[in-house]
């Protein structure tokens, strides 16, 4: 289980919510509260949109509360929408790679959650890429294939949420087929730079958690609340999805996994 | 252009090979000779055999030349057989994963070479690796696809030349079929801690270099010669294959690169 | 607060002791017990005797939890006598400088405990090293001060245990002239690979822990028993030093922190 | 010989002087030409100013021509005032701490050259840092011990050029007064993120290269010409100082290290 958090809003430094608050992400790294292990520490990353309309991204592989680097550019960088991640690995190994937000041009996306028995249907996950995405595959994690499979139904024209709808549908249809019975639980954020997509769903009814903050021009979304009073933040609902743009109240709406006809066939 | 040696023999300790010698590896992963870019600074790996059936693996990121811990354990460790290679790499990420050698159960491999224009028939070589070794790729080069080619072939009751003839034919194919017209290109090692396998082979006449220094009780194989004097070192013939056994000479055949004739039809 | 291991006896492999049992070190580094984080991965450490007079060393900056190459390592290499410790920092800066153990020469250290408000001390327990030794710090820890310390008065015809007691009293007595009242509290291990001594002190009550598990032929210290259900582990009583040599029974001595009378004067 | 560069006007990309040019600072880490090793593959630094007083700072290990994270910050940070360094080790350990630039509150500093015999008088230099600073040395390189000496010096009311005259004085001195015949060359450049001091001298007449191109609202300092072509760039002459402030030309004066009287006597 990992912790996350994504902000979108007026520009703002980094480090407010990564490092300063006091549940702020880098705490989560240590004493994560509300999952089974506390610790994320195998590794971090951060993408953030700046100047140019693909985003910049940091990504190591020391923990997220002892390396400097990553507290000195929080406490320089300023952005009006970024993602960063603390993961605690399972079962993948701990590499820049594998560790989130995961980008491809202007799009950035990060995950939390479990594709149950994924060894067994990663090989149709991939095979179902296409190829000027199944090569740009860095690492091993089930995530970034979750991310590259939606990535190819934008570009074919689908709507984000539409994409994501595709991708988990094809997901469960290929774990039903090879009998796994283990959960898909999926708790995600995705960006273009303009739009941000916050998901919390599962095919149980245990997905991830996911807190969402909303101030006069910012929303953010994060494992757990960064403070430990948790003033004002709520959790999103399950089976939901929020839809952050500039200048806009938070749209919240249903989103269900569902298995495509053509399987039920 | 990457740099290794591979020792077969009486037991030694790692370092009078890695990084005693005028020329020893690690000097060469500073100063290479025989190739165009001297440095081999992408990360390192060493792989060596000791009481068990499976190797020993360490590699890692800094460059070899100022690794403490390489240093350390070269001094410590005695091996009658293991592989040591210094990574130049070649458009694809600095990352344990992607270090030589890599290993399965016994086996251990390290390459040095290039499929040309790699990237076109990626996906085509990986759908060709049987289910339980598709799931165990770590990184994303083409030498461990290759690697996992070998083994599936080995697996299933091939002699390891007649595996590796195998594989190479099926990449050429790929790539004939692909309309790649850059060289296929291939030096490498391959061991079960029994035997070892050396090859120095290319589609044209150009394959990596490969040397060989025989002892009273071992073999060695090296990019370079280890010594700056190279007394006793002679090239591998190219298109050549050498078998080391404990307790018999090295025994050198031909080995190209031939297409399947299925291929040809 | 960190955890230790320090094994002496009949040689075994590493990861009996560091990977395999159900609160082996590495488990230890991820779910600590003991003390108040439970978290050691700052960083970690190997150091090992082999068929050398000094020993091997490793350490690396991952946590201990997730790093390939230590398990590697320690499924191959067999030692009579090695120290491996996992860290929390306090402080200073994730190296491998500031990783334990510490060696010179024949000489391994490591440690587990504090020096109450060291930075106002640093400059003048530096400055008592001699110049030999000063060169050769690498980190910034105290611990490794420490190490250097004990290392003089052992070059200079010490003891170890004189060495330990004159250092611990010198350091409390350049507390003591600062006017530092935070606590000094010590728990380590010494060895020049023939014999190794462990201590468990502090100038309060309240030194850090250090469990002894005796063998037919071996003894191992250790921050937390290896095994959940601890049997046949006992406390080393504080206020005590251990002394193993190979053949012989552990020979226990009380070892407290005393101030030299030069200073009383 | 590490390689180095400055940029000091208006607010430009980090990547249009470290990766973009045909002779950039990152081409230079495995290309240098002016050096007797071409490859400064011993970790990284960049220090930039921002919104804050104070730079941000970011120091890697791997070499800077393989590390994505310094590519992507690089295309997103833009910076009116920034300094970049590869390094080549000469002896000290490859550790974050030891990699320039340095920084301390405003201030910004590296170098490149050495200290003839450094080991033998480090404890002398070490001890002439006024208690502050000498507790904040977090690496063991003589750079970062004359950044502190620097430091101290302004701290106490000099100017940043009259405080390198004085080290290196200091230096020079203690060089001498143990014998030491080894140069003392210091090509180096410091900036407090108003102004910028480079200074190139040396007490033989071999200083590092510094070379320096003025465009209409920049001035960049780089060890090597960031053009192949090197149209513009002229070496700064050895034995001088140039300060760069903006909306003013450069001022280049003669700087060169000389021996306090005291010695003399």
């Amino acid at each position: 289980m990992c912790r996350f958090l994504a902000y979108h809003g007026e520009p703002v430094l980094l480090e407010d919510l990564i490092c300063a608050s006091d549940h702020s992400l880098i705490h989560q790294s240590l004493h994560a509260m509300e999952c089974k292990t506390g610790t994320n520490g195998d590794g971090f990353g951060l993408g953030w949109y700046g100047e140019r309309p693909t985003p910049g991204i940091f990504r190591d592989l020391r923990p997220a509360w002892s390396d400097e680097n990553l507290r000195s550019l929080c406490a320089q960088v300023r952005s009006p929408l970024f993602f960063a991640h603390v993961r605690a690995a399972t079962g993948t190994a701990t590499s820049r790679a594998n560790c989130h937000p995961f980008s491809h041009g202007r799009w950035l996306f990060m995950h939390n959650g479990q594709v149950g028995d994924y060894p067994r249907i990663k090989r149709q996950l991939e095979a179902a890429l296409p190829d000027s995405l199944y090569d740009i595959r860095q690492g091993t994690t089930d995530s970034e294939v979750l991310f590259l499979l939606t990535l190819a139904r934008i570009e074919a024209g689908m709507t984000p949420e539409g994409a994501l709808t595709d991708v988990l549908a094809l997901v469960k249809d290929s774990m039903r087929a090879a009998g796994i019975t283990a959960p898909l639980r999926f708790t995600a954020t995705l960006s273009d730079g303009r739009t941000t997509w916050a998901v919390r769903t599962a095919c149980d009814d245990r997905p991830p958690s996911l807190y969402m903050l909303t101030r006069p021009n910012a929303v953010i979304f994060a494992s757990e609340p960064l403070e430990m009073r948790r003033e004002g933040w709520q959790a999103l609902p399950q089976h939901s999805i929020a839809i952050v743009e500039h200048g806009r109240d938070v749209a919240i709406s249903p989103f269900a996994i569902t298995v495509p006809s053509r399987s039920a066939a």
